[in-house]
């Protein structure tokens, strides 16, 4: 099936125990797709300013990334983002945020962008992912995420978002705050009181929570020692589920299960160096690979 | 095979956001032997004050626990403990801690009992753990805890025991405290270079990690919103593991898994109710019936 993203594209200057990568790739859009390719060709709905960097470009037209709705707009300038991780890198610091392009209007869907059956809409102000979602027509299966600025100011718009999607992928902290519960199931089941069909809460190292109509199935993260930039964990996440589901057409709860398996092995991959200079290492094989000795991890019999 | 724990004994006040449980029995060998005896006899290992009230004796012998090993000291008092759980009942707040008859020279290792196959040292002074073993003869299997108060104060003594041990379970703040290390596999490989075959790091709500010769293995808490009273849920875990672990003689890697799946699962039942209320209520049904459950939400086909 047809995969879209929209979400930011950015300029990253990330400092971690490992050292420091400046003005290097970022953005929810960018970590999604390079996950998410591994997997299903990915549509990329988002604006850049005039100083996107010709190399980001190329980087991006690696993979098969359809660029036919990257916005350059004139005159704008892109998003960066400066953060570090210290210690044990559970969160990132942001030392500065310029929204630039992510402030003015959001990006359009092409033409031939408008038929496509999974959508993933990646942060950002819940009337823009209104709007995109507005601009599409038969979506088969559409999932958000959103932040605690919008929980926090945007809330009865976020809560019509959540009721017009199939699904949400949210980290733990978030989805606390938007639901007021603090026990994960009790969470989860509000989440789906907001309209979505299945809600997956994620919880970094942890793993990640998934709720059906069917109850609650856990997936601990891929155990790892090698974590050189958590940045990306969460997109990579969500773009190695959606990338899965949209290879196999299956919206099953069990089929999610299986692609959240995949989500994870992605987002054990992008924290193993910067931006996602290890995703362009890695191929479909080694996903696989790593997806075979998670399950035989997981397997109880 | 016959399954040993030494422990503590006490008498716990206990408050949660669901009200407060006055002097009724806890300990780290009573929440250990509730969970066991639901796959295995336990021979317990402990000591009691005067004070003891018989109504607690007669729990004990509710279920297949010897107590053989329980001596009741003259003229000393039972350790008492006083503790409070706000909000998401994370941690405990200790209000109060009598260590009475604790404080004095350890419990003896019945005759009967030095034959002893499986045994579980609870957390206790590590040369008291030392002195435990040596009064044992033939052990296949020897697994201990421990707490931060050893490992600040007597961590020579502590990592001697870890030398004398097959397995560690521990939980994660005391794990990364003995080893230095933060990202838990390398914590686990450090333990496992003291001295066990297997560790097994608790991760309270968010499961266990399980690192082997083999290699890691995480096994998430079975998901439940139904928590009362988080006392005990580590000891019913290491219950829950050791008593199956006993009941079916198999210590390999693939086993032990099977085994913390069970000990999950205790622990998932302890937590409903005050004390080792549920423990009271609960059949080897109701935990097979769970535990298949727990299987189903981990299996990823």
């Amino acid at each position: 099936m047809s995969l879209l993203v929209t979400g930011s594209i950015g300029i990253d200057t990330v400092t971690t125990p490992h050292g420091t990568a400046n003005d290097v790739l970022g953005g929810t859009a960018v970590n999604f797709a390079f996950a998410a390719t591994l997997f299903s060709p990915v549509r990329l709905v988002g604006v850049v300013g005039e100083d996107f960097p010709d190399a980001f470009r190329t980087t991006l037209s690696k993979r098969e990334i359809d660029l036919a709705g990257l916005e350059t707009r004139k005159g704008s300038k892109t998003f960066r983002w400066t953060a570090k991780y210290e210690g044990a890198m559970a969160e990132a610091e942001t030392l500065g945020v310029d929204l630039n392009v992510l402030a003015e209007h959001g990006p359009k869907v092409p033409a031939d962008f408008a038929d496509s059956e999974v959508v993933f809409l990646a942060n950002t102000h819940p009337k823009l992912q209104q709007e995109l979602l507005g601009q599409l027509a038969g979506t088969k299966l559409t999932v958000c995420d959103t932040m605690n600025l919008w929980i926090a100011n945007e809330r009865d718009e976020l809560l019509r978002t959540l009721s017009m999607v199939d699904g949400v992928i949210i980290n733990d902290g978030e989805a606390r705050q938007l639901t007021q519960k603090h026990n994960l199931i009790d969470v989860a089941e509000v989440l789906l009181s907001y309209g979505p069909k299945f809600a997956v809460v994620k919880k970094g190292e942890h793993g990640a929570l998934l709720m059906t109509a069917d109850g609650p199935s856990v997936i601990p993260a891929y155990p790892t020692s090698r974590v050189v930039d958590p940045t990306g964990a969460g997109d990579s996440f969500a773009g190695g589920t959606l990338g899965y589901l949209s290879h196999s057409g299956d919206f099953s709860p069990a089929n999610i299960k299986r692609a959240i398996v995949r989500g994870t092995v992605c987002a054990s991959f992008v924290i193993e160096d910067f931006s996602i200079n290890r995703m362009l290492e890695i191929k479909r094989k080694d996903v696989d690979d790593r997806v075979n000795k998670f399950c035989e991890m997981l397997r109880v019999d």
